[in-house]
């Protein structure tokens, strides 16, 4: 089995439990904070948003949350993901390095997001939810809602922002395949869309906007709740099925990670590979170094401060301790939109704060020259997202080569490209550009950062 | 295991070889003839535009051609393909019927086409090639050349239908992700296509054109070949590795097959899933029902005569024998540009003509229903090709529930349709059309077939 292209496991071999890392910290991470008080919120705060399990799950300290029968039955739609051995890439780079990257991208919507949806929507079933609203950039975080959604008998309304709504109409015909209802975001429907159109009529949208939307549907229906696709620790622990499947198949092909490399936005795809070993790792298992990559023009690990701030840009959420370039920064367009936010997940900030993880930034051109790469020699074409793993994972194999040394590298190819290959098509052009955001808005954005007395 | 959804198989048991059909049918398939003597063609009248390997493969009669295995390593970089046990669409029917599916959309591609490009660009290249032209249609198998190029080392030229390039441009981005250069038929880099335009400036291209400029490139070239992805023999019989691996995949299910289903267009996924339980059949093994679905739009199995016709619409080629509706006959626009081809593969022909296989059609609307409630139940989104088949499974499931028997029915859900979302997005906003060909112009088709003495 140890000279295999893929490693593969059987259904009875996915997860029977998620893993929540808080369990194995040598120190919590801090409280959620209500922006009115200051003080740390309570289940109630949550409730109109979230069913009860759900925010029971995002306090846990508890190691293992068993995952419910029914989302393990869902889940074998495509789960165990394989894991595969990069060895076209290994030839063509050179390199003394192995190469293996677990494959999120044979999911039904083409990402690791199906994997917390499932499980939010079954949780919102089982409290007696028909409808769920969120919001949607890219659209992977909705196309993925709206498949949940249909196995489970909730209806899914997908905020999707405009601009992207337009560029991108295949990721709502996606939605509408799965039985969503997918609507161009500021729209009509909301007081808070409403009153965006009422101010600018031709407003192309944006993620805060289309949060506000979402959250106004779920908190002023009692019938409808709200979900997320990332950021929130319920969130990254439903991630940890990636990870837990790769300690298995990482053993089957004898070659324990010395390296671990992920993309990280909001941070859901790289906690759900690095956690359960991070986890392995504190409780006295081996070493492993943990690489998180961002993109350059959206830098909140490597250039944000790790303080209480809000989680969307128009300032309406619970407070929550993070990495952030301030809720207020805008980053500049680039195409991985799924890592375009200002802040980082609580529980990946916290273990960055403990040195358990260090972060690079790339520019999204290189990147797309690493996935060019990969494409060719593996057969994939990652995602734009994914592309940053896809680069992190190649400079390692590269320092490998330089330092005539063998290490193995474990990357997570968090989703395919098929829907974003306009992106491809301008890179192959000439035409990607690597914009830079203003240093002067960096700082103005951080010194807008709430002041909070726990602090 | 035989609870499972996916029913997995490891990379040495990928096929050693492909199986030819031709040596178990009862009698041999017709020869193909020269257009200008009508006399059997001979490998130099062949050799301009194929490497010598695949013309031997072409008119072989021999039951395994080894595959090589520089091919079967390339394989596993996405087979053995999984065959899934489609649990969750049995129960939305609520059949006794056993459904199963072939699912080839994990390839580099998103369809089994990679299947006969990987095998002849290795052929190509072993022969000195450097460099193949080809057209495509929909963009699948021009994609899958490039990969196939870019994996071996050959340069791919492909021919896009100008209407297809326009519409689908994140087809031809990936064709250059992969490293070929692909350009809008018709083109200024050929005589064929030059004329075309001086007669039309303003033409949107058409398969007959694409595969005359492909074509020309080749015979006036010497170091450049020509390819195809579907009709003739040698593709077919690559396919096959497909029904080897469903053969023992359905074993592990302890379910042999009541039903094949496949959709047809030039016969090479529907010939890869049946032709080896035909050939078990032939050996004396089991029965099996060999279900072929096409088009109502573009019926030649169901409409067509079998006879000798040309390959291409500007009646170049030589003569092969096949059900056809003409090399004149255009069909009417639908989505599935995969099943737009006026006849069929000369071996599913012959199959059919032994009454080996029956063949029903569909109308386009109903097999997206058919793809859309089975996306809901599997999550997958099938192309709007596999859409045919899964019609055709859907009711095979529905005929048991109606009689009360339970069968076990395996199709071949040959891709994806991730780069076909328009047309979801028309079936579902109701713009979806059924048009129909007019029965004049088949008739005058038909009328127009060539006369052979040899029939």
């Amino acid at each position: 089995m140890t000279d295999s292209t893929k490693y593969l496991l059987e259904e009875e071999q996915i997860p029977k439990a998620w893993y929540n890392v808080v369990a194995d910290l040598p120190e919590p991470p801090a409280p959620v904070l209500h922006p009115g008080t200051g003080q740390p919120v309570g289940p109630d705060d949550l409730a109109p948003l979230f069913p009860m399990a759900l925010i029971g799950q995002e306090v846990s300290a508890d190691r293992e949350i068993g995952i419910p029968d029914p989302v393990r039955d869902v889940y074998r739609l495509w789960r165990p993901t394989p894991l595969y051995r990069a060895r076209r890439l290994e030839q063509a780079l050179d390199t003394p390095a192995k190469i293996f990257y677990k494959y999120e991208g044979v999911s039904p919507t083409g990402s690791h997001k199906p994997n917390t949806a499932v499980a939010q929507a079954f949780y919102n079933k089982e409290e007696g939810i028909t409808k769920i609203a969120t919001e949607t950039g890219a659209g992977q975080w909705g196309s993925s809602l709206a498949f949940a959604g249909g196995v489970f008998g909730i209806e899914i309304r997908v905020f999707m922002v405009k601009v992207s709504y337009q560029q991108k109409p295949y990721r709502r015909a996606m939605m509408e395949t799965f039985g969503a209802s997918c609507v161009a975001s500021p729209s009509t429907e909301t007081e808070a869309g409403k009153a965006v159109l009422a101010d600018n009529p031709d407003s192309t949208g944006s993620l805060g906007i289309a949060i506000s939307e979402a959250v106004e549907i779920a908190a002023t229906n009692d019938d409808t709740k709200y979900a997320l696709g990332s950021v929130l620790n319920h969130v990254l622990t439903h991630q940890t099925v990636v990870g837990q499947e790769a300690i298995l198949q990482m053993e089957m092909a004898d070659a324990y990670p010395d390296v671990l490399v992920g993309c990280t936005g909001g941070g859901s795809n790289f906690a759900g590979l690095v956690f359960p070993f991070i986890g392995n790792k504190l409780r006295g298992g081996p070493d492993v170094e943990v690489v998180a990559v961002e993109p350059a023009a959206c830098p909140s690990l490597t250039r944000g401060q790790f303080a209480y701030d809000f989680g969307d840009t128009k300032m309406m959420t619970p407070l929550v301790k993070m990495h952030t370039l301030g809720a207020s920064f805008v980053p500049p367009g680039f195409h991985a939109g799924g890592l375009r936010y200002h802040g980082m997940g609580p529980l990946v900030s916290h273990l960055f704060d403990l040195d358990l993880i260090r972060a690079v930034a790339y520019h999204q051109t290189e990147c797309f020259t690493a996935g060019v790469q990969f494409a060719r020699s593996e057969g994939i074409t990652p995602a734009p997202e994914a592309n940053h793993a896809v680069k992190g994972a190649i400079d390692e194999a590269l320092k490998c080569k330089a330092e005539g040394t063998s290490r193995n590298i474990l990357f997570n190819l968090c989703g395919h490209g098929h829907f974003d290959m306009t992106a491809y098509s301008e890179y192959h052009a000439g035409n990607l550009k690597d914009e830079d955001y203003s240093q002067d808005e960096l700082a103005m954005a951080l010194a807008g950062l709430p002041k909070v007395a726990a602090e």
